[in-house]
Order: structure tokens, then C-alpha cells, then sequence
């Protein structure tokens, strides 16, 4: 086994958010579902980006909100996603550089566009997410860098990959290189509509082992197994995953293995501003916790904290050093691992 | 006298912020003033940009963020200023025109990119600010439309104006047009080291009776006039400007017309998060106030009510519409203008 350089590897969709707040009526005229993403082409984001309100425009992306979550608690992440070499790809790579976050995929050169995401976020504080994916489709197993997977103790991958035609490949080579070298490896099912897209796949991927974390909200935990019934769904999932972290909004979060329970209640929140990246802060501070070699419940609430953080501003990544804010809440970190078993 | 078509015309440096938050050490490093606002060139913006931690992109520069603070109130806009045909120009013009406000000055093409200004936001809610003028430095006489000018019940110029060399021409054919056709020129002070740059102008802006209103913070205000004591340079720009209005932070604001003094109390703020934008806010208020015909105090309340919700979050920008929020606190913002004395 060799030394652990990295907590977590975090691979994903490299996407640059622009946010505005809209009402209920520009999701009506849109047809756009409230709360969830859906791909968008180059003519959808002109329409949108023409017609809604003055924007914010930040980096974003699911694992990458959540590499930016890891790096604010001061563990150890790097991230793989494609952008282009252009203006979004340049303020993308400036954020992650500048969070100390590995970062060395290839930019696509004379393709696509950065990815860009408009998000709507409405006076609830719900967002809803409008996906152009551009240079996203370019990832591939040849952008997964096998020294940096063998070297982060968990590899985590979203479900928005099975959307490009070939970071699946890239998916599955990541999964065998962690695995091979003794690592593990955790998937967010990252959206209902996304599971209802690859239902299929995602059990098999859970099933089969190709990854041993897994984490969900309700909505997409319900989708994975088609049933309204959050206790039936549970056990399926702790059936057949080796160990999930499921979100449940105002209730928390609950963290199956195997046949034990744990709760963690949600962090406090004044008012929801945004709730854009609370799950993928959520996964953040589990998994930092999960590396740090702190029990599952205290794991959780790091997640819950973290994610409390992220809704209660504009914007899907931490405002304020979440390793502080672990500090006040009398979260002791520890040392990051040097090796793994 | 032809009708209003705007409450208000603001003309500046058109300018993307790129916020981040830094420590004191990043300014001190940069041997950078905190809280003001600094001219950087193109290799100075790199050497910022790579060092600065992971940032939010946003339209500002001080008039079109006043313009937006008008829009806002629900008031009628327009803005003249320069931006590049490139991304950040687009940025820029998508949120003046979602803000509903009229912007038409023609994009330099193939010159220097759009302007950016690097703003680092220091625990203390301070914010330091290093301006790359770019594409503003090509804005001159020729983009001050006398359509426009002669529209708008006040025409208001940010005193950062002096900097790009062509734009003190076009400030003062604005002066000339707004004039003869019967209506009040407004200019902001702007920041402490710009008066020091051009403090023998801005008196003579103001002695002359080339601009009718003048908004100054306290430094400013003593810079202008080179005194450290606040009432001494409260006498003298009563004697000098027809029309002032002063910001005092937390003791919020006092305006002078004549021997007359009107004090508003600052507006009420739970925690301050970023000062960007207090002032442009504050003015957006008061001119609101001005053209709706409400009195000199109830004008300036409406000024720090807008500076006290813009501290209260990142950017430069009102995050809740502004006419709302005057409406829950009691103000009745009135009819526009349908023609001007």
C-alpha cells in the first residue's frame, strides 16, 4: 500500500454555475421541473441566459462543490473534469488552484466550450439547474491519471458522468485502478431525473460492487428503487450497498451499514437562501470525516454542518473556512491517514 | 421641456468585479491601501488574479451599480459606459438589460478587453479594490448621447471618470447637454485618492456649477477639501455645492442644501459582510428619493436603507428588490417625474 497523498479524488462534470433569481412563472413558461437538472443544447442557453435576471457567475459543478468543501475543511483533494481554454475554463482552474486542490486535466483545445450551468433559484430558496454540458462530453478514461486515483483514499464520482458519452469509461477505469489499489470508492446518484435516466446502471453499479459509498437524497433514493416509501427504499439500499449517507432535508441525514442505523440531525439554518450545493457539501464533510477516521454518526454531521453552511447563502460552495466552523461546533478533525488498510 | 423618459442617467467605468475574500497579510503584500480603490495594469491583474483565492464574478463599477440600485427601487435606468465585444462584456449587458435598464453604448472592438476590478473582501467587511480600465479607457465624448442626457431627470457621474483620459470630455458634454436642457447633474467623490488626484477639477466641478449634486463619503469629503475636521468640510461643500449629500457609516448620512442640514440614521444591519457598493447604493436611494419628490430626509433614509442591505451580502448589487423592501419599511416611493421645472 502506498502513502495516501490525497483524501479524496472528486471526478465530475467541470461546470461553471451562473445564478440568478428567478420566480415560479419563468419556470412554468421554461417547462423546466422545479428543483431538478436537466441538459440543455447551445440555443436553450441563449434563450435562458437572454431571458433571466441579472446573474452571479461562479465556479460549480457536483464533485467539484464537493472537492471545494474538502479543501475548505483542509483535507487533501484533487478533482478531474475537462473545460476548455477559454475565459470559464481559466476562472474554473483559478478556483481550484487556488483552494490548493490538485487540478491537471487536459483543457480541450478548438472544441466545446466550458460547461456552463444556469441555475434558477427561486424565492423558496430551490434551485433549479439548466445544464449545457460543452466540453464535458470530451472526458474520457484517457483524462484518469492512475497515480492520483491510487493515491486518494476514497475516489468519489457523480452521476451527472453517465450523461457524457465517454466519462462512463472513464467511471469504471477510475473504479478498477482505486480498487486494485486498495482504495474505495463513493457515487452520488446526484439527481432523481439522472437516476430515472440510468436506473439500471446505477444498480448494477451498486450491486456489483464497483463502488462502496453511496449517497442520496430522498428524491433520488425513492427514484433508484421506484417506490414512495422512504423506509422500503432504505433497506433496499442497505441491502445492497456497502455503506450509504441518505439526505433528508430538515430531518437530516441517516447512514446505512449494513444492518445499523445513524442519524444526524440537520446543521442550524437561519433562512435558506440558495439551496444549491447542499449535497454536494453534504458528501463533503462525511467523507472528510470518513478519512479522518471519525465514527459515521460524527461524520454525518459534518455533512450536515457543511451543507447547512452552503444553503444559507448564494452561491454552491462554502462562504467560510469549514474547518473553522468544525472547530466551533467541537468537531475535532485528526490527522489525515498515512496509510490505508 | 420634453418629458422624462429616466429618473436617472449613469454614467462610469463599466466593470466585472471579481471578488474574493483575503486576509490583512494579501493586502499588505500587495502594499495595497485598504478600502480604496487602486489602477492596476494588464500584468499587475494576472500577478492579482493568481495569487487571490477563489472568487465570484459580478457586474459593478460604481455607476452601473447604482444604475442597478435604481432599477431596483423599480425607477427608470439608463447607463452609458464602454465594455469590449468579449465575455465579459456580454456578462456585463445581460444584467443591465434583465435590470430593465437602458444601455446603448456601442462595444470596442478589436482594443482592450472589458474592465475588470479585482475586489478583496478582508474579514472586516472592507473591501479593496484594483482596477484594470481596459475597454473604459476608450470611452469619450462621442458615446454621450444628448437623447439620453436630455431624458433624464438627473444625470449622475462617478468622479472615477478623471481617470480614462477621453472621459472627462464626455463628463462634461454631459454636464452641457443635461443643462440646457433643464436638468441636474449629479458627481460622486468615489474614493479618497481619487480626489487626490484630481481635487483642483473636482472643486472647480463643483464651484462652477457644473454638477448640481455632490456625494462624498466622509474621507472623501476631507480629502476634498484637505482638512481633517468633519465640520469644517461640511461648511465648506454647503458653501460650494448647491446640493450634498455625506455618508457617516454608522451614523448614516447628512445633507446639505445651503445653510440646511437633514440627517438620515444608518439603515439597520445585522452583520456586515462586504462594504462593496455601499455608497453607489446610498446614491441610487437618494436620487430615487430626488425624482420622486420626496423630502431631503426621507431621500437619504431611502439611501441607507439601499447601502444597509448591500453590506449585508457579497457584491456590489442589491440582492432583494429594493422597492419591496422600502415598502416594508413605510415609504412610499410615488409617481416618476411626467416633466421637470
Amino acid at each position: 500500500m502506498t502513502d495516501t497523498r490525497f483524501d479524496v479524488l472528486c471526478i465530475g462534470n467541470a461546470i461553471v454555475d451562473i445564478l440568478a433569481r428567478a420566480d415560479d412563472d419563468f419556470l412554468v413558461r421554461e417547462g423546466v421541473t422545479k428543483g431538478m437538472m436537466r441538459l440543455i443544447e447551445a440555443e436553450d442557453a441563449e434563450r435562458i441566459y437572454a431571458a433571466m435576471g441579472p446573474a452571479v457567475e461562479t465556479s460549480g459543478g457536483s464533485a467539484g462543490n464537493t472537492a471545494a468543501g474538502i479543501g475548505s475543511f483542509g483535507a487533501r483533494a484533487a478533482y478531474i473534469g475537462k473545460v476548455a481554454d477559454d475565459r470559464l475554463g481559466d476562472s474554473f482552474a483559478h478556483d481550484m488552484k487556488a483552494l490548493g486542490i490538485h487540478f491537471a486535466t487536459g483543457r480541450l483545445v478548438g472544441g466545446a466550450p466550458t460547461a456552463r450551468c444556469f441555475v434558477l433559484i427561486t424565492p423558496d430558496g430551490e434551485r433549479t439547474m439548466n445544464t449545457y454540458l460543452g466540453a464535458c462530453r470530451e472526458l474520457s478514461s484517457a483524462d484518469i491519471d492512475p497515480a492520483v486515483v491510487s493515491a486518494a483514499e476514497i475516489t468519489y464520482l457523480e452521476g451527472y458522468l453517465w450523461d457524457p458519452p465517454a466519462a462512463k469509461e472513464a467511471f469504471r477505469k477510475a473504479s478498477q485502478i482505486a480498487h486494485a489499489a486498495g482504495r474505495r470508492v463513493a457515487l452520488t446518484l446526484s439527481d432523481s431525473f439522472c437516476v430515472d435516466r440510468f436506473r439500471p446502471e446505477f444498480l448494477d453499479l451498486v450491486r456489483s460492487g464497483t463502488v462502496d459509498i453511496v449517497f442520496a437524497n430522498e428524491t433520488e433514493l425513492k427514484a433508484l428503487y421506484e417506490t414512495s416509501d422512504r423506509g422500503t427504499a432504505l433497506d433496499l439500499l442497505a441491502r445492497d450497498a456497502a455503506l450509504a449517507a441518505v439526505t433528508l432535508g430538515e430531518e437530516g441525514a441517516i447512514v446505512l451499514e449494513g444492518a445499523a442505523r445513524h442519524r444526524a440531525p440537520a446543521g442550524e439554518v437561519e433562512r435558506i437562501d440558495d439551496l444549491t450545493g447542499a449535497g454536494d457539501q453534504f458528501a463533503a464533510g462525511f467523507m472528510v470525516g470518513l478519512t479522518r477516521g471519525l465514527d459515521l454518526t460524527t461524520a454525518a454531521r459534518l455533512g450536515c454542518m457543511a451543507a447547512a453552511e452552503v444553503i444559507q447563502h448564494i452561491g454552491p460552495r462554502p462562504a467560510v473556512r469549514l474547518v473553522d466552523l468544525a472547530a466551533e461546533q467541537g468537531i475535532a478533525l485528526g490527522a489525515p491517514a498515512r496509510k490505508t488498510a
